[in-house]
């Protein structure tokens, strides 16, 4: 290890969270300049508001890049550049949970870069979400506020969600969480790994790839909590979709391209679907004309559902311990493994 | 005990559970006779459409009414005349949770005549309830789904229920499964009850109702999933509701007269309050010119949230094993306590 450690800080974070970081140890060198990173638009924004640098700004983000050793998220200016424009660099600690495309699109993929996601701190604001749809669907919700503006009394049996069944398509952190709180619920799971793997609560069955055609004709629920790869790619097409029992639910909280879109929407329009619950689309906004946007039994989140206002406190944690290690030579935790894709 | 036990089922049941009361003694002589009962609108309808009965028929009920010595269900014709007419009544297995009103109202308060309720039936139907219109409010979803019909894409941080804490007042089975629930999705609760108790999980904290106005200051969710008694009875009025933090949301799964309806009324009006989840108001369905039917932040439930389907399946096994205990000399289960009013 050198004697000292640039680290430098690629997107907003609050003083208190900076602090954090350069107490880890006396080798680390924080290079933080806010106003050389995209504005955010609330706490704990990865994008924000891309900012115009006077040319002396932008020899000083240059600078800052050529010496950074250790990243805090991607740079945002001309990350297609990476390697070259930071030739010292080791690791790159993201901020979100799936970063196989990027990788791909900043050819990080087979470079020698060391790459820690934020796997785990989105599976309790996700987890929630996922829930916050299911119950609105599964318990009615959508009549009730019909007919409460309708001024109707209807009293009738009530729809629940307990005792259906879900098949959890990616049992990460944020498939693993949701189905942790079905279980609660009273709904069981079956997890869709991609080695096969002992059974274990909070699943009741867990299968591979190869066995959901024949799981999802008792799916009443389908939850793709996957990343991105070769494999979950379109993973969800039309067959799947139609093997699916009446009345289904589905929810995306992965990657919009898991689920052939298309076919989801027509299953939606004729009520083959009972409703989706989607954090993400094929194409984020939907365009114009997309039926999404018109369909009732659509609750459609901005690919933000992840997004608490506490979200970076969480990412800073990882990155702390994942310093710590660093600096020790140990393996660091949440690492992007290159041959798998997520 | 005697030679033989007449019970008479007195709401439609499955014939499957009719047999399975049958069979849990050959004492007993179970009396059914669904032409005499009113017609249920769906499965496990306790109220049903009233039935016109022949001069025969009536005969009949007032005769099987004179034999009963157990009635599954309180007569539908004529329950005010119960003590008389059933002159050889022991004991009502009611359908409900709550039979405090029905109690006074048939003048069996201070009768004999013992009850069980079907208390622990409901619980996780209300449960589910409850968190279905709290993450519906606390997760935003109003707001989205405004968005999505105005093709609005407003990415932004997400409001979340987790972190926030609850006040449960009655912290009975119905209040316990909430707060168990909660717990499960990071949400403290604070469990109101009658005599003071050991603080256990789910509740992080037990008060009496002494220490309600302190507690509401930091109840960001109250909850009441309480029996209307002599001291539930308008327990939340004005004050109390002024003293919950701003953006609060209020869950009524208990009973609408708990509750100041106009005070309730007037902070969801002015957005004090963030939302209100109600399976039950004070008059039912509310009269035509409440603004109950057009606050768009409050989920209106016509009292049938724990009304699903597999509800009398689970009532039969409490009679069941109810009725054993009957036999045997025991002590019941769910025994409606005269002296608590609930």
């Amino acid at each position: 290890m050198t004697d000292s450690l640039d680290v430098l800080i690629a997107s907003h974070l609050d003083a208190e969270l900076v602090d954090a970081i350069a107490a880890v140890d006396q080798r680390v060198r924080v290079r933080y300049a806010p106003e050389l990173l995209p504005e955010p638009r609330w706490s704990s924004d990865h994008v924000g508001i891309a900012r115009q640098l006077t040319p002396g700004q932008h020899d000083r983000w240059t600078e800052l890049l050529a010496e950074a050793e250790v990243m805090f998220d991607f740079d945002w200016r001309r990350p297609e550049q990476t390697l070259v424009q930071s030739p010292r660099l080791r690791w790159i600690q993201a901020t979100s949970a799936g970063v196989g495309t990027r990788m791909e699109a900043l050819g990080l993929r087979r470079s020698p870069v060391t790459v820690t996601t934020a796997s785990g701190v989105h599976a309790d604001p996700l987890a929630e979400f996922a829930l916050a749809g299911l119950l609105y669907f599964a318990r009615g919700l959508p009549r009730l506020i019909a007919d409460r503006a309708d001024r109707v009394w209807r009293t009738g049996p009530a729809s629940e969600l307990a005792g259906r069944h879900a098949v959890i398509v990616g049992a990460g952190r944020i498939g693993t969480r949701i189905a942790e709180l079905l279980r609660a619920l009273g709904v069981t799971s079956t997890g869709v790994v991609r080695r096969p793997r002992r059974v274990a609560p909070p699943y009741d069955d867990v299968i591979t790839g190869q066995a959901l055609p024949d799981h999802l004709r008792r799916a009443d629920i389908l939850v793709v909590a996957a990343p991105i790869t070769g494999e979950t790619r379109a993973m969800i097409g039309a067959p799947e979709i139609a093997s699916l029992p009446r009345g289904a639910l589905i929810v995306n909280v992965g990657r919009g391209t898991t689920i052939d879109e298309g076919a989801m929407i027509d299953a939606l329009r004729t009520g083959r679907l009972g409703g989706a619950v989607l954090d993400v689309t094929a194409t984020e906004p939907p365009p114009r004309e997309s039926p999404l946007w018109t369909l009732d039994n659509v609750i459609l989140s901005p690919h933000s559902a992840a997004g608490v206002p506490w979200e970076n406190a969480k990412i800073v944690e990882i990155f702390v311990d994942n310093l710590r290690r660093y600096l020790d030579g140990r393996a660091l935790r949440n690492l992007y493994d290159h041959e798998a894709g997520y």
